[in-house]
């Protein structure tokens, strides 16, 4: 057993022979942009691409992706990018990040290259992109690495997980996955591939444990189809359900449901439409002939026989079901007899939103279905005693628990331990912490670079960093306040001004008297600067006056308003 | 049965003979801000005066308070203020309001009037309150209102609800509460009294309804005994417990395992502190001698003889929990050994920021207990089959639910339904709805002002308003984008500038160019002006300049970035 330096050291870069270094640059310790580098000699290996969304701090950032510095600077070792599944957390950051490592090729199964492909295009990269189809059962060979895909259920088709052998050990990915052994493709785990892949000693599993807070076994998706059909059972008027666009499965239970009941479906929203339509010409749903109608259709058939399956599951504004309950959704406006499922857990952060979606549902007099009491919703993820099963019967040395938050990772450490797995073998590692193994040897050596690279608007990486996020924090808290100066070029004595603009601190109207109160605290200590203060010569300090206005206006406007707007300080020299 | 107006009108002000008006200005469709009118003639009685918290969209908001506006035109005509219980929803406005309406007197019980007196002495209005002490089982009357409290069980001991018999009818006024047969205090919710006002024929039933999504009973207070038992009887270090400082009860039990384990108790985070500190003195919580000690006494105890009960369960960064998760603490580092249970559920909103601290905790090497899994925390709100029970015993002609959201209401009005109460006898209503009652008969004639009342650091209403509140939200999301320009003043033309200054759009290193194309789209646009288009006369046109400014400004921004900041003109005259 080897004593893990737990602190590590940065900066050591050569790497020991027959060792293999691992490293998250997303997705460890937190939930969401998972990627993995495997580095063997000259060699390295890419696992996943994903984004994560941003928590409320993070004002106005669209998407963080992981930060591929690491990469940049290794790009002609790279052999290839392997992806697990077709969800934005492991596809998203595609566009972004393969042009900055230098393309490296693509490698997925067929659903999840047509998921990665409408991306692609969009971000005109398709023609650079050399994509390559892997199957279930196949085995793959890149530089020193040989791939090993094997089928795992998740809530979208055409999933997989790997055995990797590397030089240094055997390693396997599985990520994102539960042991649904009733899967509504009928396409369950690959069960025998794993204990296939235990018997060959792995050195390293790396496991999603985002699941781990809860007991036992999560649900087989077909328990869904048990809520649903007895919502369609009841349901007088039209059925909605609002679920992930990528969540196929779900998609394909809400079709066999109206069909069963003699209902159309009708997709919603743009990416339930896309990936829809992307699902059925690959063959991954079934529609029986006639079932699927355009929006446009609906009105031929009576409101007892569509059901229409949407975006929106979280609240997102501008999706498809909290525009239907801000009754701002051109096909359709939601009336009273109609039933409306949330078939989806609030992502943590989305709550608020979800709630207020579900008040405005029940307003306009819908019926809503929501909640985990309701049971139509599953994870697809694994819970305890299914982490436990792959513990079991993958047998590794090392485990490293990710696509978690910390606590999930600490719980997962208790439940390893709990099969008698020593503590230091299960690594509670964070994005960015780099790791070396060999067969009996595992060292954390370092820590690569870790920004969060956000994405905002058309702006990517470095023009919308930390600082602006927190400009918006500051911003959003306390308002901001300019106070505009026109002095003397030669004198620095004040000639116009102060004037001042302020937003997001008090009402405008309101202000007048604090604002006045304020400019004449300014024009006085800039005043009795310019009548020669010891501590500044003659002539216009520009930063002194800047430094000199922020303080002296900050200072009042505290002590009125307990706030502390940004200031900024505009001095024209005249 | 009465056919409801469900739509209202407007600006109806004379009150029909014999008839109750009711008006929610605050808690109805929303969790927080109690505050209700009853006013019957020329009589008013307010029942509770609650603040509510902010959500994430409310930038920099501290508070929310109930519009009185109807209140303050009506100062001469309130009889008193009569409060339930001293939970912030219920009490925290009293100091912010009680000005703006004529100081009417206040009626309340011991405890509860305990935890309103340092909010009075806060504001320094101790002198200008007339306190009244009331007691369940008595009987006040105030004008035409006859109001007999009874005792209901919640989580704060000293909780009671009102029968109040006006002229027009009984009102049974019945929130946070539920049917804990087994509470810590040995003091349950008052059945008895409850059937005997049901025998009493009500008019009306105003009853919360915020745990009217949960089937079943609510578990009693004393279940989490077990819990605490089970986790005090193996910790081996200290043991904290997170839970809100008005949850005298959890306290109790606090006290009572820490006790039987033989460990001393230190409240820590300010409100606890004083909190615990008024429980004491008024013998609402009971200790034993010696049990209950200081933070600077901790040292003196070895530590699996300390528990401590804090606040912070709600992630608020500034409480003792979070900032001992962050280090921050100067009374206590978290350390490998320590237990610490968050006996509370996140509030709507707050669990990003709890579960961050659980992150925390977990990384510090605590030992972390939270989740209903662990059953540390129950509700003390009634669940369906109670929310049932309470009908059955009150039988009231109309019911209006509130202190929920609008899905609370809603489901609550199913429940209600499902024992054959006419759908339009309960009433889903809004903040601000002005309702009038009378035996047989209820009618809502109109709507009261419904404003949100925000208190920001100092400012209270007036000075921060909705549009304060958008202004941080686009500030947030986009950053501000300032232009100054120097203008002729005779001719408009630019002699200086554009300047631009932009904060939480992009970094300022990468926007110098992106800022200096637009400063050259911004004057080549000014020019074109001032040398005399057809749509303007010569001379500077201060507001055309400016909106011309925003708009070259605006589309070039939102081209470049997809974003739309905020953009202020500064133009100046010379």
């Amino acid at each position: 057993m080897t004593t893990w330096n737990k602190r590590g050291f940065q900066g050591r870069h050569v790497m020991a022979k027959n060792r293999l270094r691992v490293i998250p640059l997303g997705g460890a310790g937190e939930v969401g942009r998972n990627c993995w580098v495997l580095e063997y000699d000259d060699h390295i290996l890419v696992l996943d691409m994903g984004v994560m969304f941003p928590d409320a701090e993070m004002l106005g950032v669209d998407l963080i992706l992981p930060d591929v510095t690491y990469l940049q600077e290794r790009k002609a070792k790279i052999h290839g990018v392997f992806i697990t599944h077709g969800h934005e957390d492991h596809i998203g950051a595609i566009p972004y990040l393969l042009p900055m490592i230098g393309f490296p090729p693509l490698y997925a199964t067929p659903l999840t290259l047509g998921l990665i492909q409408p991306k692609l295009k969009e971000h005109k990269l398709l023609d650079k992109v050399q994509r390559n189809e892997i199957a279930a059962g196949g085995k793959y060979t890149v530089g020193p690495f040989t791939i090993e895909p094997f089928h795992i259920a998740h809530s979208i088709p055409d999933a997989v997980a790997f055995g990797i052998t590397t030089p240094a050990g055997l390693v396997v990915y599985l990520t994102d996955w539960k042991f649904d052994h009733t899967p509504v493709d009928n396409w369950p785990t690959d069960v025998a591939k794993m204990a296939e892949l235990g018997r060959r000693n792995p050195m390293l599993l790396l496991t999603d444990c985002v699941h781990a807070e809860f007991p036992g076994v999560t649900p087989s998706e077909r328990e869904v189809a048990r809520a649903f059909d007895s919502i369609f059972t009841v349901a007088q008027g039209r059925v909605l359900v609002a679920t992930f666009a990528s969540n196929i499965s779900r998609v394909q239970q809400v079709i066999d449901a109206a069909y069963a009941y003699e209902r159309k479906v009708v997709p919603m929203g743009r990416s339930m439409e896309n990936n829809v339509r992307i699902a059925l010409e690959m063959g991954y749903l079934k529609a029986p002939e006639g079932v699927m109608i355009r929006a446009t259709d609906m009105g031929r058939y009576p409101d007892d026989q569509i059901a229409i399956v949407c975006t929106g599951s979280q609240g997102e504004p501008m999706a498809a079901l909290a525009r239907m309950a801000n009754r701002d959704y051109q096909h359709l406006k939601i009336q009273a007899g109609d039933t409306v499922v949330l078939s989806a857990t609030p992502i943590p952060g989305n709550e608020v939103s979800v709630s207020r979606v579900i008040d405005n549902l029940f307003r306009l007099g819908a019926e809503v279905v929501y909640g985990s009491a309701s049971k139509v919703h599953v994870s697809g993820h694994a819970s305890q005693e299914e982490l436990k099963m792959a513990l079991s019967l993958l047998r590794p040395q090392y485990v490293i628990p990710f696509h978690g938050d910390y606590r999930h990772m600490a719980i997962y450490q208790k439940l390893a331990m709990s099969m008698a797995w020593p503590a230091d073998h299960v690594i509670l590692a964070e994005t960015g912490m780099m790791m070396e193994f060999s067969q009996d040897y595992g060292e954390i050596i370092g820590t690569a670079p870790v920004g969060m690279i956000y994405v905002d608007g058309t702006a990517i990486g470095g023009d919308v960093t930390n600082a602006v996020v927190r400009d918006r924090q500051l911003l959003a808290k306390d308002g901001i306040l300019m106070v505009i100066v026109s002095v003397d070029r030669a004198t620095g004595q004040v000639v116009a001004g102060p004037d001042m603009i302020s937003r997001g601190i008090v009402h405008v109207r309101q202000s007048t008297v604090l604002l006045d109160v304020a400019k004449q605290r300014v024009r006085e200590s800039l005043e009795a600067r310019s009548n020669g203060s010891a501590d500044s010569p003659n002539g216009a300090d520009m930063s002194y006056i800047q430094r000199k206005i922020k303080e002296v206006a900050g200072e009042y406007l505290y002590q009125k308003t307990r706030r502390r707007p940004m200031i900024l300080p505009v001095v024209m020299e005249v």
